[in-house]
Parts: C-alpha cells; sequence; structure tokens
C-alpha cells in the first residue's frame, strides 16, 4: 500500500472519529477502518462513553457481514488501549486474537496507563505497527480528552462577542445583536464541537439565549445548558429551562432554600449546590458528570472569572464593527486586576462578516 | 518596448514619488522616468509645495547633463497639469515643446482643473499617450491630495492603541506602554507618511510623547505635532514643545488670555486661538495651513470627537494582548452614543508582534 493510500485511509478514520463528539462523555475522540484485500471490510467510531471502542466496532461491523478479519490492516486514529481497569476490555487482546496483521494508528494515548504500551503489546504480539503522521483537526477536537487527562477538568473555551469598543451588551440595540448574521452564525456553530454551553445568570436575564446548536448539522448531540447561579434568580419561564433536548444544569450556593430549588426541580431542572460558586468548584462538578469541553459564554463576570482563577484553555472574542460607547456593559468591567495571559498567545484573526475573530490559546 | 519593460519604468517612477511624502504641502505626490534609447536620462519627483512638477525635474534631470529630451518617452505617476491658475507654468507645454514623444501615465489628476485635459492636450498636439494600470500604493500615499480635493479637507487616520478589553490608558503600567516593542515600533512608522499628528492635551499630560518619527528612514521629514488644547494646559516642559525639527502648533480657545500664549510664543510655539476647538475647525485650518494628512493619536476624548463629526477617512487599531480591567481608560468612554462607522468597512486585519492591528476605511 503506499503513503497516499495509507493517509487517504487514516483520513477517513479521523472523519469517522469526528461522529462521536460530544457522544463520549470523558473518553476521546476515536475512528477506525479495517481494509483487507485493497477492500474497506469495517468501519467504526467511539460513539458512547462505557461503549464499544471504535476498534471494536469496526471488528464487529466487518463480522456482521461474515467478513474475516484475520490478515486484515486496521487504520486508527489513536494507539489501542491495553489497560484493564476500565468498562470495557483491552482492545489490543482482540486486535491480536483475531490475527490482525497490521496496524496504522495516528496518536499516542496520553492517558499515563496506556501511552506506548499499547503499541509495545501488539509488536511483542509480531504485529507490524506503524504510526501515520497527519496534519488534523481530530486533535484539536480531542484537546478535551487532554486536557481531562493532564489538567484534571474539562478543556474550558471562552467566548465572547463584542463591539470594537468591547462592550458586550447595550440595551440600545434590540435582541442584544452586537454582530451580524455571518458573526451569529459563525458563534452558533462553535457549539456543536462542546457538550457543556455555560453561562452566568445575568446573560440568561438579560438575552434569554437558548443555548442550542441551531446549524445545518442535524447528526449534532446538543449541548448542556451550565448556567451560574448563586442565588437561583434565573426565571422559570427562560428558554433554556424550556430546552427539552439536553436538560440545563443549575449550580447555586448552600444558602438557598430547599422549598425555592424545589419549584426547579418540580420542573424537570437539575439543581446542584456548591459552597461556593466559582469556575473551579464547577469545573471539578463538571468533570465528574463527565463533560469534556465548555463553551463558557459569558457575560462579563463569568469571563472575567475564568481568566481570574486561570482555568480556561482557549478565548475566542468577536469584535463587530460597531462602536457603542459609555453606555453599555464593558467586557471587563468587573475585572479588578491586569491580566497579561501569559503563556498564550494570539493564534489566528479572521474575519467573520463584519466582524474580527481573534483566537488565542 | 515590451510591457513589462514599461512596468518596470512606471514602478521605478512611482518609488522616486514616494520620496516627495511629507515634502509636498496640498500637492500631489509625483514621480517621473524619462527614457531615450532604452536608457533612463532623466530622474525627477515633486519634492516641495510651489516647486517645479516631477516631469519638469526630471526634464532639467537629463539636460543638466547634456541629454536632449526630444523624441523621449516620459513615464509619470500622475496627468501632467495643463492649467496656469497657480505657481508654476503648465507642464503639458514644456512636455510639447521640448519633443517629448510618448507619454505614460498611471493616474488621472482628480483636480478638476485637469482631469483629462492634460491627456487632451497633449495628443492634440500629437504626442502618443497611454495610461498604465498598475496596483500600486502610491494610490494610497496620494489619499491626502484627493481628500483636500474632494472633502475639502486634509485626509485622517484615527489611530488607537488599546488593550484587549479596549482600555487606552492605564496607571497600573509603566509608560503607558500597552503593546510590546514590535507594536511600537510599527505604530511610530506610521508617522512618516502623516505631514501632521493630533492630539488632545490630555494625551500629552498623561503620556508625554515627542510625537516625532524614530524609524530608520531618515531621508523622513518630520511631522508636525498638532495639540488640541482649549484652555491651553500643556506643560512648557512637554517633550512636544522641545521638538527642534518641526515646531509643534497648539489650539486653544479665544477665551485664554494673550498673557498666556505670550508665556508659550516666546517659545517659539505657535498658539492658533479658535472660537471653538472642534475637529472640523482645525481641519479647516490645518488645510489653511497647507497639511495634507493628519494622524490622529487620541486620546479617547479626540477619537470620540472624531468620530462623531465624521471626520475621518481611515481607522486603526491595536489591540494588544493584555486586559486591563475596570481601572483602565476606555477607548470610548467618551463617546456618548452608538456609532455603526457607516459606509466603512473591515479592510484588513493583521498581527503585528502580540497585537491585533484592525483598519477600517
Amino acid at each position: 500500500m503506499d503513503l497516499n493510500q495509507k493517509m487517504k485511509y487514516m483520513k477517513m478514520a479521523i472523519n469517522l472519529a469526528k461522529k462521536g463528539i460530544n457522544k463520549t462523555g470523558s473518553n476521546p475522540i476515536v475512528g477506525a477502518i479495517i481494509v483487507k484485500n485493497k477492500k474497506i471490510i469495517g468501519k467504526g467510531f467511539h460513539s458512547d462513553f462505557g461503549g464499544d471502542h471504535a476498534e471494536i466496532v469496526a471488528i464487529k461491523d466487518a463480522e456482521s457481514r461474515k467478513k474475516s478479519v484475520k490478515g486484515s490492516t486496521l487504520f486508527v486514529t489513536l494507539e489501542p488501549c491495553c489497560h484493564t481497569n476500565k468498562k470495557t476490555p483491552p482492545c489490543v487482546n482482540t486486535i491480536i486474537s483475531k490475527g490482525i496483521e497490521q496496524v496504522y494508528f495516528l496518536e499516542y494515548d496520553i492517558n499515563p496507563n496506556v501511552n506506548g504500551n499499547g503499541i509495545k503489546k501488539l509488536k511483542s504480539n509480531k504485529i507490524k505497527v506503524s504510526q501515520i503522521t497527519l496534519k488534523n483537526k481530530l486533535k484539536e477536537i480531542n484537546r478535551g480528552f487532554e486536557s481531562i487527562k493532564i489538567n484534571n477538568r474539562p478543556f474550558v473555551t471562552l467566548k465572547i462577542c463584542s463591539s470594537l469598543d468591547s462592550k458586550i451588551y447595550s440595551d440600545q440595540i434590540s435582541n442584544n445583536s452586537i454582530g451580524d448574521k455571518v458573526q451569529r452564525e459563525h458563534a452558533n456553530n462553535l457549539r456543536q464541537n462542546y457538550d457543556a454551553i455555560l453561562v452566568g445568570v445575568n446573560t440568561i436575564i438579560k438575552d434569554n439565549p437558548k443555548l442550542n446548536y441551531r446549524g445545518k448539522n442535524n447528526k449534532v448531540k446538543q449541548p448542556t445548558p451550565i448556567i451560574m447561579d448563586s442565588n437561583l434568580r434565573i426565571p422559570l419561564e427562560s428558554k433554556v429551562l424550556k430546552n427539552k433536548l439536553q436538560k440545563p444544569i443549575i449550580f447555586c450556593k448552600f444558602s438557598v432554600s430547599d422549598r425555592k430549588i424545589k419549584t426547579y426541580e418540580s420542573n424537570k431542572i437539575i439543581v446542584i449546590k456548591l459552597k461556593k460558586i466559582s469556575p473551579k468548584n464547577i469545573l471539578k462538578q463538571l468533570l465528574g458528570l463527565n463533560f469534556q469541553r465548555v463553551l463558557v459564554e459569558g457575560g462579563g463576570t463569568v469571563f472575567s472569572s475564568f481568566l481570574k482563577e486561570n482555568v480556561w484553555d482557549e478565548m475566542l472574542i468577536y469584535y463587530s464593527k460597531i462602536f457603542i460607547g459609555k453606555s453599555g456593559i464593558g467586557l471587563s468591567d468587573k475585572m479588578e486586576q491586569l491580566n497579561k495571559i501569559k503563556g498564550k498567545e494570539i493564534d489566528k484573526i479572521e474575519k467573520i462578516g463584519n466582524s474580527i475573530l481573534v483566537r488565542i490559546n
């Protein structure tokens, strides 16, 4: 098989993997392709936390159509697992026992229980293994999984839509639509890559957003709205609480009365009490709840608190072609101190409609 | 002569023209090359208001070395002039009388006294004339001349250096250096293309800038500092008032006492009284004083007043990778109303060091 052919199969595996976005809980996004006699005989991706890994899905896919995987080649986007303290048996054992002849993988698993050991075990069982180097967007998408393993918290993107003078709200603009249609669509599209969308209660009260993905991709699993609401002030009639596809989760303080919480719970809304409503505390909860990528959409107070606690990985700011002036609410009105966002760089600038999108990470 | 050769000569004429930046008062920037028997025999550019035009300089240059321009080809960046109500005689007459055979020009003169009439007169005298179409930066540099002819005021660029949260000043940053070295050099380099740098007195008091060009181009004519200072509060010891290469001009209100003004004038500083210190009034004065390109460098009050009166052509905002927070002075703290900057677009975005430069025009 020549290199071009190998790259083609690996790209197919990457595209398969992406189907798992927002469905894998704290697990990585993985895709697999099985090739035999120059034909694809099996395909698979990891599609739910605790479910079969991509390699196993692909093997079962082949076998369901009476194709034997003996002597075949496996293309998989992540090093196959070899550890046992988890929900599913190690994939390397199945690969070995099924007689797969060759494995091409894209990335090493950063999980210290695997990280190279999966490859070693395959090799020691006489399976040919090679890594394929390919610039791929999967790496970007798997930052959630990496963050869990490395930082012990979900991956956090801070997103802000502002004017050229960094105002994020003005009561002089209807629907608070600071950006234009193109910018709003772009910002909404981001949501398909996150399993949680976090906002402060003031954003709910001022903008009344639905916090759902409204793009063209109809296979997206809707992200879960997460609301920071210390004193449980969110109006029961808020659009986000009517969201039927994903039940929102509200975080409030211990001091909120149980009676008040019950009025929410009787509307099937999840309310979680914490001693202190802070980014770190909430991220710890979200990790426990198996979220891997959180998109923080404001407002200014929430944005500032994530910056202050330095628990974020990426920042996206849209500057739209308008000056709002002194009457607007500023992006940093709640920011007490200078922040040079050390260790992070301006990574990308892009024109989106009549706005500029700045990415820092 | 083939097209490539023609383009080459025209590009040389453009580069020559640029030497005239900041030296031509309200006149356009123009360069000229004379070619005969495949050799350049004369070069010229317009180098001072009221002085010889580029074509004449090039003819004299050839003749000073005993070269006759009879039968030669002239490359000139602007349509030669044909009108008589001005300091110098019409260039077309000289071109005709000297026996130049062919003329290539880059742009029509937008001055209604010329605009096509120069070309007509040359053609009616049997001189071959063709326009060369070439994407060129001269057009950008001649926006000063165009603004004078079209808008009856100098060309105005608003420049602002801010943080990501649109703060333009913080007493927590030493020397108010919001940007890094690369950004500051880039911003300073802009000054070489302007004959006037305008700021409000608060910028002088807070930053104490020199307002001079400090780049590598040692042929630059330093821009003139212009200070909006209604009540003449500028400290006599300000660095900008010590500028020896270009005397600053201060605009203050009628109500300022003559005695106070004398203390400045005795230090050889020009003070001009106006009924009202407003962008429009000052631009009218600057037009009368023969300025063609004004770079407005802030601060927020001045920036907002130019926006409000809508007397500007281009805006440059640097957003540097820092959040200053609530204690800083905001870009739009003095802006009373929304401004959608209609009719202007985001034209260019660029990364400059650790900053983003946004250009709107």
